[in-house]
Formats: C-alpha cells, sequence, structure tokens
C-alpha cells in the first residue's frame, strides 16, 4: 500500500481535459503536476485556474517528470494508442478517455503491456459511476427487476459530429459500457444500421442491437443530429422495470412495478395466459455527487492498491470489440455479426463503489 | 356517380369494431345495415347503441343482403383474407382492419380479385388520416423540411400481446404505413431484430431499419412489453425537423428550425466544415376531426366514385411485404432482407385530403 | 332498508347530464326513468342511446311521475335553487351539480326542506370521488403528510366562459370541495382577488387564499383564459408532500419524502437550525374507476339506507358560504372576510369509500 | 466618455459574489481589483482562483483603494444599506443584490446620495437581462400580445430559508422587477397572504396580487418549501399569450396564438358573445448569453457614460416600496395596501440591450 500522492499528468485540455484537472485536483491522495496540450491558448486557461501546475506542449515532458505517477488521456481517440503506449513504456499508469483505442487489436496490446510492467489500465467509462447507473446496478444485482428482458437505449442531440469516429464510438459507446456494468451477460452477436447524412463524413445516426445468450436483447439508437436532446433508456424486466432519463434534473430513475402475468403453458389458449399487472412508480432519491469525482477517486485507489479496475483494460476490450464488429454489421446493412470467444472476465467489483470511495479502497486491496 | 346511401356491414365488433359502426352511423352518404359478431353479448350492446341496425352470428347474412354495398372488416388478422375475399366475392366493396392479411401473396390475390370485380379494397391505415400525419406529409412536400436523412419512430406500451401477429404486424405496420405516405420514396431492403419474453408467444419487442435509395434511414422500435406509453416519432431533414408525440394532447408536432450547415466539400478540414443551427420551434395548430371520420368519408367517396383509395391494395401490398421481410430478417438476426421488385406506384394523391373529406371526393373523381 | 330500484329523473342534457345518465344506467340498484331537457335535439339524442327512457321538456313531468325517486339536476347555476326545492317537495331525493345554489340562504332552505322531508340532499362534488383524490384523502388521513402546511392549486384553461357565475363558483368550487373532504379542519377566513377582461362579464381569472385556524394556508388560483390546460395541486406536510397533476394521464399524484427539519428553539442561531432532506418520491396506483361512477354508487347507497352522504347538504352549504365570501372580498380587493360561527360539522365518513362502493353502504347504515 | 478600465471591488464572497466576480473578469473595460468576505476560506478559494486580486476582511480596504471605482455588494440584505451609503460616500459606484435595501426610506437615502455624487447606484435585478424577458419585454413593446391582461408567476422550490427577509423579499423580487421591466403601467395596491411553517422565522410561502389602473391583474405564488422546483409565469393578452418556463432548459418561453374573441356588445346574448380562438404556438430561439455578463457590462457602460441604468436606484425603490407593502398586507391577511403616488418615472432604454452589449453603451450615451 502506497501512501504518498499519485502525480497525474493530463494530456488534452480540450473539452473533456478541464473536467479530468479539477476532478483529480479535488481527490484526496492525487495531485496534479503538469498538463499538456498542443495550444498555447488552452495552456494558458490551465495555467490561470492551476497557477502551481507545469504546462507543456511536449507529451514527453511528462513521461519524464518522475513526479508523475498517473497520465490521464483526453485527446482524440485516433492518438490513444500512441500516448497510452507510450505513458505505459515510461511506466506510468494510464486513464484513458472513451473509446480505449480505435482498434481491438491496440486495446489488446495496451492490456497486454498494462500486465508485463504491473500497471493500472482504466478507460474513463464515465457514467458507470454516476449514481444513476450505480442504482440501477444494486437494483439488477439485488434481483429487483428479475430476469432482464430488454435494455433500450437512445441518446440524441444535435452535435458534436466527430472526425475521426462514427456517432457509434462517440455516443453508443456510453450506453455499451452501461451494459457491460449492469448486466452479468456479455453480447455474442450485434447487428447495426447506420446512415452519414454529411458526404464524406462518418455515420451521424445509428442503432444497435446485441444479442444475449438468453432472451435479453438490448438496443441503441444513437444520433448527432437531432433536434432535441435525448438520453432515455427503457430497462424492462420480469418483475420491475425501469425508465431512466438522463435529461431530468431529478427524479432521473423511475422504477416501475409493472409487467405480464403468464397463467398455464405455451399450449393453453392464448387469451387467458398472458395478464396485465400495474403498480406504484417509485424514483430512488440519488446522491449529487458528480461521477467523474467518484472515477477519479477509484482510479487513485487502484494506483495506490494495485487492485483491477472496473473499467480495466478488458472492459475497454470488450466495448471497443463491440464497437467495430458494429461499424462491420453497419457496413453490411445489418448483417449479424458474432462476437469471438468468450472474453475473459473482466475483474468485478462485487459492491457499487460508495460514494465516498471508501468502499472502492476495500475492493482494490 | 352514384346517389344513394353506401349501405354498410361491420364484422367484428370488439376493439376496434364499434369505433368503424360510430364513424360510418356519423358520415352523411352511408348508413349502417348490419353488424356481425360471434359473441351475443357484443351484438346485444351493438343493438342496445343502434337499435335500427340488423345484428347476426353468420357472416354469410352481411353477403346475402342486398342493402348492403360495402363490408368493414375488424376481425383477428388471421380471418382477414378469408373474409375479404368471400366479400368481394359477393360484390361487396370492402375496408380491412391494419394489416390487410397476413401473407402479400394474399394480399395480391385479394387486389386482383377486387380489380377484376372493379371494386374498392382499402386497407385502415388509420394514422395517415390523422390530422398530425397530414400535416407533416404537407410540410415535407411542400419541401419545408428539405431533404428527408431520417425517421425515427418508437411506439410502445404495456399491452396488448396479440396471438396471431408479432409485435411489428401489430404496431410497426402503423409506422410502415406513416412512411408510405409521407415519404415519396420506397424502401429497397429491411434489417429487423427482435426478441420473445413469453415462452411459445410471437416477438413481443422488435427493431426495424428500412433503407432507402438515397441516404434516408427509417428506423422503428416497438415494444408491447413497456412501463410507460411512448408515441414519438423523429423525423430529419435538410432544412427542418420534426418531433410528433402523439401521446401530447396538444402541440403534437413541433417543428424545429435548427440543423447543420456545411461548408467546403469533402476534402476540406474537417473541424471548419460542420457547422449548428439552431432557430425557433413551431408547433402548428392541428384541427380536432377524428381520424377514422376523415378515412370512412374518404371510403365511402370512393365507393361511390369508383377512385382508387389512398390507402387501397396496393399501398396495403407494400407495407405487408415490408413486414413479411421484417420477420424474416428477426428470424436471421437483422441480416438485411431485400424488396423484391419496385411495386407498382400506390395512385396516390397530391394535396392532402381536407378535413370535410370534399378534397377527397376531387381526388378519387 | 330499500330492496327496490331507485328511479332516476335527469334534468339538463346538455355538458354534464349525459354523464350522469351513463353512470345511472351502470349503475345497481337504479334506472333512470326520464330525461327532462327544453332542447328537443339534446332530448332526441338521449332517446336514441337510452330507447326505453321516457323524454320531456316539462319539469313536473318528473315531478308527478311515482316511478321517480330521485332527482339529479344538471341545469345552469341560476335555476338549481328552484328546481331542487320543486323536487324535494315533491318527495324527491335530490343530488344537484356543483355549486348547490347561487347563495348560502337558498342552500339552507334547501338543507331544511330535505331535513324536514327526512330527504337525501347531495351536491355533485365529483372530484372527492377520484381515486387520485381519495388516496390524498387517505395519505393525510394516515399521518402520513404530518402536519398539513398548505394546499396551492391552479386549474386555468381556454374556456369555457360562464354567463351566470364567475370564474371562482365555476373552478374553484373543485378546489374548496377537495380541500374541505381532504382537511380535517374548516377556514375562518377568506382572501380573493380577480378580474374580468370581457366587457360586462364576470371575473375570468381569480385567486384565493384560505385561512385556518392552524398555520395551514390554502391558495387557489383559476383562469378561464390560459393558453394550456393546467391542473396542479401541490399539498405540503411537515413529512412528506404531494404534487397531483390531473392532467397527467398516469401518476396523478406524486408523493416525495421532502422537508426541512429543523434543530434547536427559535432563539438559535438561523443558520445552524433550518436543514433540507430529500428522499425518494412515489407515485401510488390508482385504480381507473370513473368518479362519477362511484358517486352514483354512493349517492344511491344513500337513498337507499338514509344514510347522510359523503357531499350532504351541509358540506354544499359551506362550499358555497366560501364561495360567498371569496366574491365579496373580490368586490374589495382582498381585503378578509371571515367566515360566521364554525359550521354545524358536515357528517364524514371515517374511511374512504372503497371503490366497489361497499364500504359506502356500510357506512351508510 | 472615460476610456481607462473601471476597477471593481466586490463584497460577499459566498453564494452570488462568485458570479460578480467571474462576470466582470469577463467583462472588457473592467478589471476586478479586490475581493472582500469575512470568511477567511473564501477569501482563500477566491484567491486561487484570481491570483492577481487583493483579498481582505475589512471593507474599508476596499473603500480605500483608489483602483476601485465601483463595488459590487452581494452581502446579506439587511447589510446593504450601510455598506452601499459607505460606497457612495467614498465616491464608489455601487452594484447592489436584490432587493436594494431593507426599507423604501433606506433606498430613497441611497437614491439622494447618488445623486448628489453623481455616482450610478444599480440593483441587480438579474432576470431583466436574461434573453427570455428581454424577448418577452420585446413581444410587448412591439403590441404582439396586445392588451396585457395578466401575469401569473409561481416561483418555489425547497430552500433555501432566509434569515433576515421572508419569501416575498427573496424570490417575488424577481416578479416584480421582472413585470416592472416588461409592463409600461405601474401598480397601484398590492393584496398579499402568507404563512410560515417554522415557529419564529418569516413567511415561508406567500401570494400576491398587484392591481393596476386598467383591469391587468398581476399575481405571484412563491415558496420556500416545495418538493420541486418550479419556475412559470403565464402571460395573457389579448392577442397572444406566453408561457414562460425558466425551468426548461430550451424552448423557455412559448407563444400561444389563443385567445377570445368578442362579438356584439355588453348587452348581446352572452353565449354568443364570446367565442374561442387556438392557433399555432411558437417558442422563439433564445441566445445563450449568461444574463448577469449583459448586466455587468450594461452597468460598466452607465459607469462609463454616466447614464442611468435600466434597474437603477429609482427602480430598485419602487420595487421596495411594493415588498413593503405586501409584506404588510401578509400581516393584515390580504387587506390591500394603496400604493402611494405615483413614483417619477425610472428611467427606460427604449430599445432591448443587444446581446453584445453594445446597443446598451449606445443607450447610455
Amino acid at each position: 500500500m502506497w501512501n504518498g500522492l499519485v502525480g497525474i499528468g493530463v494530456v488534452g485540455y480540450g473539452y473533456w481535459g478541464p473536467n479530468l484537472v479539477r476532478n483529480f485536483a479535488n481527490t484526496d491522495g492525487s495531485q496534479v503536476i503538469a498538463i499538456c496540450d498542443n495550444d498555447a491558448a488552452k495552456l494558458a486557461v490551465s495555467k490561470r485556474l492551476y497557477p502551481g501546475v507545469v504546462i507543456t506542449k511536449e507529451f514527453t515532458d511528462l513521461l519524464k517528470d518522475s513526479r508523475i505517477d498517473a497520465i490521464a488521456i483526453a485527446t482524440p481517440v485516433s492518438t490513444h494508442y500512441e500516448l497510452a503506449l507510450a505513458a505505459l513504456k515510461a511506466g506510468k499508469h494510464v486513464l484513458v478517455e472513451k473509446p480505449l483505442a480505435q482498434t481491438s487489436e491496440q486495446v489488446r496490446r495496451l492490456v497486454g503491456e498494462a500486465e508485463r510492467r504491473n500497471l493500472i489500465l482504466m478507460v474513463d467509462h464515465t457514467f458507470i459511476f454516476t449514481p444513476a447507473v450505480q442504482k440501477i446496478r444494486e437494483l439488477i444485482t439485488d434481483g429487483a427487476l428479475g430476469e432482464i428482458y430488454y435494455y433500450n437505449g437512445i441518446r440524441a442531440s444535435l452535435g458534436l459530429f466527430q472526425r475521426d469516429v462514427n456517432v457509434i464510438w462517440d455516443l453508443a459507446v456510453h450506453d455499451i459500457s452501461i451494459i457491460q456494468h449492469i448486466l452479468d451477460d456479455a453480447p455474442v452477436a450485434v447487428s447495426a444500421t447506420g446512415a452519414s447524412h454529411v458526404a464524406g463524413a462518418p455515420e451521424n445516426m445509428a442503432h444497435l442491437a446485441l444479442f444475449f445468450p438468453s432472451s435479453c436483447i438490448a438496443h441503441v439508437s444513437v444520433n448527432w443530429l437531432s433536434p432535441v436532446k435525448v438520453r432515455q433508456t427503457f430497462i424492462g424486466g420480469s418483475r420491475k422495470m425501469i425508465v431512466y432519463d438522463d435529461v431530468e434534473a431529478t427524479e432521473k430513475i423511475k422504477v416501475y412495478d409493472k409487467g405480464v402475468t403468464i397463467n398455464g403453458t405455451a399450449e393453453s389458449a392464448h387469451q387467458a395466459r398472458i395478464g396485465y399487472r400495474a403498480g406504484d412508480m417509485w424514483a430512488p432519491h440519488l446522491p449529487a455527487k458528480e461521477a467523474l469525482q467518484t472515477e477519479a477517486e477509484h482510479f487513485i485507489a487502484c494506483v495506490r492498491s494495485g487492485a483491477l479496475p472496473i473499467s480495466g483494460g478488458m472492459a475497454g476490450l470488450q466495448v471497443v470489440q463491440i464497437l467495430e464488429a458494429a461499424s462491420q454489421s453497419i457496413a453490411e446493412q445489418g448483417n449479424p455479426v458474432r462476437l469471438r470467444k468468450k472474453l475473459r472476465p473482466a475483474v468485478r467489483v462485487l459492491s457499487t463503489p460508495e460514494a465516498d470511495g471508501r468502499a472502492t479502497l476495500d475492493v482494490c486491496n
């Protein structure tokens, strides 16, 4: 067990980098040492907010700085692999913005490198650290929902079109990491469709179905070209069903005591078999803690204890494999793509990390 | 041109039949002569409301009654073909609840029979007669939306599980008929996925992508097992975008002056190319007229004039072909199914039928 | 205890009368004998729906018909007193649409007449028979909300301007009857403000504050000239708070486990004293039964057993006294008007009438 | 015309002070020189964010600093008068958080002091600088709404209970300043009711009616003890009506082309006179600019040009007079309180300040 502060270097100070810096600056046990970006104006802004932090345009300055134990990467996806590999080779723990890399082959190499060097490799699947998703996972794990029938997510807004990845790698990655976190099972095949409405640009809208060994089916619709912001997820179980609306400021999760009742066997008369059950709705109170704060604490805890993170390299690999398969299926107009052999399971915590991060530490030990 | 009243017989007095009877009873130029159902209790209810109407358990009574010019069929899907065929053979015009029949082969035979006998064959695609869909068609036809990029529909609620058809034939049929009515183009392929969560029952949730020759893509999600009722449709165009929420009592259609602007060519630097445009939202006032009333008037007008209905046999055929292809694709986990040769185009009206039905009469002449 | 059917006559077949007829026609133990209206066209419509019922333009026909035991009055407010008095004098039980009469003096006379003749006099305070209000009453009676701090209702829409009463007598009467039903206490004073925006017409918007002996305060805003329909009620208690939105199709009632916590005494430092408590939200499932059905069953039960109805003459009197005081206060720009001596308490049931009306019968015995 | 930077001192670094500092720091033409608070921890936070700024616990340090031209006051209401008076006497321009002071007498003295010394005295009525309220003012000024019939505002949430003022001085002040800004007319009387539900604390809920010389009536409901956050305003005009919901992230303003039509004179038959008109709804796009930024620019522009601000001392005086009258009316259970002689009209800009603040400068010249 490590007792000193974990020194952090952050590369990329665009949209997400400032959030990483702010949260690591607020996390006990960590200290932001340096910020790297190739835009001098952005560096100047960061310097003004964090006068004690080193700013640099050279990523190698982070690699050489012995006070830096871990590097957080918030650069375009196409640069993730190269930067993460260099960081690992320099002996630094690594936290990479989602998705972990552009191909599963790249992710495999990063995972191997991290394992050989006994370093933490974690991917920033932010949503699994939100109070809402943690509560959903708790309800599913506790059996409150019963057998899970479906996950149905819609994630749409106007912008921001990405250059180097299509909308699946930008938006559906959130749902895939949530599905991975809340369901016990891994998908066996993917069918996806999509379209680009800007000549020469990657797909800006897509629909994605994930098949599981059970009758559970997950579906995700993503869209960069929606007139309104939609962040709706429907989760159906045999006992209860959830509507999770992330656009709502409060009552993000509503749990419905509704469903069907089945009497008799498949041979019975149909009409007599299926009944409908409608009970109360319940919206559990959720703590207000910022997901990235919980995540930063978890990363620091893992760096200090050596435990595998919830969203470690293997979790990142499975997500990227699904994204690869989905992109292939889109090119084939929905033709289903099998997901190869079952992955070595990502190490998973048994209990949801507590809001104060302490349970996370226990789990990591 | 026919001047007397059109005599109507209605078969099936369950969920939808009473609506047909009520609307034909309210339509100038038509008269409900007889109601047929095999449930004596339902017949008794109808008799109490419409004392002057003949009630019978024998469908052949309708066929033999010379006062009956047209038969409206509101029975389970599996009986549509047989009843419609018998009605046509007895020289009656026919209006059939959606979908028109269980297979495209059946529909083709009905279309042929109607043509040979010079009878009206119309399918009850109710939604295309709603003020909301008529306004959407008008906005698209007028060019207000620009090039159509996508149609994205979600139709979900708790129940009613059907015995003889899956959820696509029950719910997605609405969206397919809407798409057919508002878009100029016909789809060339279908990819669909779905699942059943009741052993031995047909699929209760499904997702359906329709590919068009252009970059337009339509997607429909349907679900009999949703904790909440959802009737949301997003339609994206190059100039404007529509959110159509049929659950809303008012403001069902919202038109957004939003979109992307593209500068330069595909070769230009990406970031400089794509901009976002956000303008006003506008919710056109919609008349309150019941869709089925407009539809009944249109059917009567076509019977009297001999004109082809908006939702005639060929429109019904195209919809059933898409449903067949979708069911096949579901069985193959999303494998895309081509839609055979381009259909002989269904006769389409150029202008939206007016609320008072008069324009419809003109069109039919 | 009376065993035969209760014969019903209904006077007024405009907006509300058809609902009364339909519900009494569906109520076991009652039979609609005759319908009276001075509009022949409306009578014709009723005859078509209820061929067995006598129709007449003469109210005296109802008074003279010995098969009629009770008369339901759904005519303009200005006619209530005269018709109800005549009905009572003819020995008929009476159910009057809200408000019971135009003045408290009129109500007092009706109450006296009914008492002398041992007849049921009930006012149609429909909302207290809704599943939503019955659930709210249950939650308050059970102590789930704790001490009641406030009732805050908003009832607005576009139309229907009344000729003979202002908006308080048309809309606020609903809230006043709800407040009377769910709170243990009677108001001691009223302050109201309002305005008319149509020259020569009664007030079309008004605001009404009811003071109670406790710190509880009730406030009602009503408006005939609102661009949107609003039916929102906020009820605050020391333990829980309710938002009741009657425009919602489902989840009409939301119960919030929220509030303030008070530490120390009034002398303590302020900031340390008041804390905020935010817990879960819960929306109880409500049965779908139509309020007027429950109400019709209750009226019939009272007629048969002789028990006092929940919304009897004394309840109607208190409501009209509040309306009178509010109208006076409006004329004086909010000047508070005391409510005279405490009323003889209206007889109140101890338990909420069950959906099936059986508890109501027990209570009435 | 002044050409150098306007030096700003900010006193109070609690809830609102940081927003003032941030916006003045971002405003061209101003420079934050010093921050004063009596809490050393808060000062430390401000120092970290703004290393170049002087921090002090002594207000007199601000008064003595010759680089400081203007002082922004964001302390509890009970301290406003003393601090503002000292600032004016030290020759500083002053911006005071709402309400301007605790009594109209105090405000009058501040207005006199500012006039004698030719200094800017402005009150922070933030809402009148929001894009939403500016758009509403524009629509009313342009005549789009026609004659204004009513303003109906609801402002409620859970917390924050204030110690030194009741809920009217904390929340209704926003609506009163909005009403003052968008309506041409000044109210002539106030009737208000309210209640306190925490022993010894000021009223935590209140309702307030403002009477105007015309038939226009304004009503405001405010509540610190609401389970949900409500920020809804309904504005009715003879031509159009507005629903302004500040809780919405987008489409805050909806303009309804709805209303009543009146035919004939007051003597005509009522039913024939009043008709209802329902047309389209329109939600104008609003710029995203932060209100406090526009306000800071306006304050700086006025300091530089010597022009009277939109929300100057006289506007602040009228608002405080209404608050005083409302508090008196609450104590008298709604008894209406006349507003004394018509105020000398506050100087008002003719056009809405532009988003970029340039029009504001022009207006001030």
